[in-house]
C-alpha cells in the first residue's frame, strides 16, 4: 500500500505510491501514448476497466459518460485511516479514491467537439461523484482534474478526466482556503468576489462573461494563457457540488468555448484543468479543522493551465514562476480568436 | 520592463517578463535545442554574449569558467526598486540579476566529464558571484541553479548554469526558512541537522557520505531519484558563500559522482539542481525582515531533481505530489550503480 509522507520543512504531504509499478528502468523510455491494439475506454471493452461507479446514458440507453476506479490508483478506498510518526517524520496510509471519468464513448471526441448537452453531462457526473465522495468522512478533499495531451501528463488518448480524493487537505488548496478565510475574517467579504469585481471594472483580463460566470487571465498568472473560470460575485458559491443543472449548462457553454479557443489559437496545446472547490465539510467538521469552510469564505473556480512552457530549475527551486506572456495580452489574444 | 506581481490568494510572487519577447505564436513549435551554426558560449564567440562579469582561467591563461549577464534576462540590475498597489494587487518592478555561468570552454564537456578540479572551479565561481551579489541590498535572495537537457528547460546545449537574484524572498525558500526558524526557536536545534542525524542512523536513504557532506533521497521526495546534498551536522552552515576551497573540492567530488550515477543509471535524464542558501543578510537585515537568518536556523543544501515524470493536473492543482519511486528504492538503486 502506498503512503502519504509529510515533509516537515516544506510542510507538504507527498504520496509515496510504491505499488504503482514504476521501477527505475521504466524511466528509460520517453513517455508517449501507448499504442494499444484496442482502447480500454471505448465501448465494448468495459470488462477491461474496473466496475462502473456511475454513468449517464444517452437517449438510446447506451452510456454517454462513465466513471470507473483508476486501474493503477495512487490512493485506495479500502481500509482504515492510519497515522503515525517515524522520528521527526509523519506518515498516513494511502486511503482515498482515484477515479477515471470517461467523457465520451467516442475515442476522438474531445470536450470542444461535443454538443453543449454532452459537456453538461460530464459536469453533471463530476457533481454527482463529488456529492457521493463527500459522504466519506475520511476524505478531506476531492479534486477533479483533466490532463489533456502527453505534455500535460495524459497516458491515454481517449477523452477522460480524473477524480482524486485525499485524506488530507492538499497544500495549495489549504493555502487558498487560509487566504480566503483570513480576508473574510478581516473584511467580511470573499477575496475572490473582490478580485472579480476589480477585474470586471478594469476589464483588461476578462476573456468571457455571462450572467453566471466569468473567465479571467489572473493578474499574477504563473503560466502563459492561464485562465480561471468562476461564478460571478452575485452568484457566489463555495461548493461546486451545489451547482444546478442550469448552472452546469451555462458552464458547459463556456468550457466548450474556451477549449475551442485554446485549440484553435495555440495549436492544440496540452493543458490541465482543475476544479478548486470547498473541502469536504463532513470530514473537516469532525475535528473542528482549521479551515472548516463557511459558505462565504471560499469561492469555487476552475483553473485552466495550457502546457506551453517547461517548468525549469528556477521555478522548482523557488516556487516563483516566470511567465513570458502578460495576462492582458493573453486575454486580448484569446478574445479575438474566431471559433 | 518586467514586473513582479503578487497573487493575494496563493501569497506568491510572479515575474511578468513582458519584454522577453515571447508572443502567442512563439508557442506553436515544440521546444528543441536551437540548431545554431555556432554556439554563442564557445570560445572565440565571446562578442556574442554580454560582457564578462567574472572568470577563472586555466593554467594557460585561457578562460575555464566564465559568467556573463543573461542576454534575455527575466530581471535587470539597472534602476530603482519601485513598489505599488493596484487595487487589491501588489506590484514590484523587475529589479534583480540574471546571469549565465559557462561551466566549460568545451561544448560537450558536461559536469560529470570534467576533472574534479574543474568542477571545483564552477563551484568557486558560484561562491564568488554569491558574495558579490550579496553586496547589493536590493537583492533579497540569490538562487544558483542548473537546467540540464531540454526536458529540464535548458535552451542551449553548451554546459551552463544560471544565477537569479530577486527583490523578494521567493515563496518556497521563505517556507523553508520559516520552518527552520520555527524549529530552532522551539528546540534550539537546526531542523536539517535533526533530519540528517536521523537519516544517518536509519541509513535507508543515504546515497553517499564523507566527513563533510551527505547525499540523501529525502523521506518525502516529490520526484523519483530526487536527492539532497547537505553539509554534515558537524559542519552545519547556513550560507554556501562561506564554503572554503577545500570544502568545494570535496563537494566537487560528490557532485561529479552523483551526476555520473544519474547519467549511467537513468539513461542520461534531464535534471535541475538548485542551491538553497541563506537569504541575503545585507538586504534582509535592513528592515528587520521576518526571516533575518541566524547562522544556526538554516542549513544550505543542493536539491537535485531528475526530470523523469511529467507534473500533471493533480500536482498543479494541489501542490501535492505523486512520486512512484520510494526514496529507499531510489537510494538503493543509486548506490549500486558502477561508475
Amino acid at each position: 500500500m502506498s503512503e502519504l509522507r509529510f515533509d516537515p520543512i516544506q510542510k507538504r504531504w507527498v504520496i509515496i505510491a510504491s505499488d504503482r509499478g514504476k521501477r527505475p528502468l521504466d524511466f528509460k523510455e520517453q513517455p508517449t501514448f501507448k499504442q494499444l491494439s484496442f482502447c480500454p475506454l471505448c465501448p465494448g471493452h468495459e470488462e477491461k476497466t474496473p466496475q462502473t461507479i456511475a454513468q449517464i446514458n444517452d437517449s438510446e440507453g447506451n452510456w454517454r459518460v462513465r466513471v470507473v476506479p483508476n486501474k493503477f490508483p495512487a490512493l485506495k478506498i479500502e481500509g482504515e485511516l492510519e497515522q503515525h510518526a517515524e522520528g521527526i517524520f509523519d506518515v498516513i496510509n494511502g486511503i482515498g479514491a482515484h477515479e477515471v471519468v470517461i467523457e465520451s464513448p467516442n475515442h476522438n471526441e474531445q470536450l470542444p467537439d461535443m454538443s453543449v448537452e454532452n459537456v453538461q453531462k460530464v459536469l453533471q457526473i463530476y457533481r454527482s461523484r463529488l456529492i457521493d465522495l463527500q459522504r466519506d468522512s475520511r476524505l478531506k478533499y476531492i479534486l477533479i482534474f483533466k490532463n489533456y495531451g502527453v505534455s500535460a501528463g495524459a497516458s491515454l488518448e481517449h477523452p477522460h478526466s480524473q477524480i482524486m480524493a485525499t485524506p488530507i487537505t492538499p497544500r495549495t488548496v489549504a493555502g487558498e482556503l487560509m487566504s480566503a478565510k483570513e480576508h473574510y475574517l478581516l473584511k467580511q467579504r470573499c477575496i475572490f468576489c473582490d478580485i472579480i469585481r476589480q477585474e470586471l471594472k478594469e476589464n483588461k483580463r476578462v476573456v468571457y462573461q455571462d450572467s453566471r460566470y466569468v473567465v479571467l487571465t489572473p493578474f499574477a498568472s504563473r503560466f502563459p494563457f492561464e485562465m480561471m473560470i468562476a461564478p460571478m460575485p452575485k452568484r457566489h458559491s463555495a461548493d461546486f457540488a451545489k451547482s444546478t443543472d442550469d448552472d452546469l449548462y451555462h458552464l458547459a457553454i463556456i468550457l466548450k468555448d474556451i477549449l475551442q479557443r485554446l485549440r484553435k489559437g495555440l495549436n492544440d496545446p496540452g493543458y490541465n484543468f482543475l476544479i478548486h472547490t470547498a473541502p469536504n465539510i463532513n470530514a473537516n467538521a469532525r475535528g473542528a479543522h482549521y479551515w472548516t469552510t463557511l459558505e462565504r469564505d471560499f469561492h469555487w473556480h476552475i483553473e485552466i493551465i495550457p502546457r506551453l512552457t517547461k517548468k525549469a530549475g528556477f521555478e522548482w527551486g523557488t516556487g516563483f514562476y516566470i511567465n513570458p506572456t502578460p495576462p492582458e495580452e493573453a486575454a486580448e489574444y484569446l478574445k479575438q480568436i474566431k471559433i
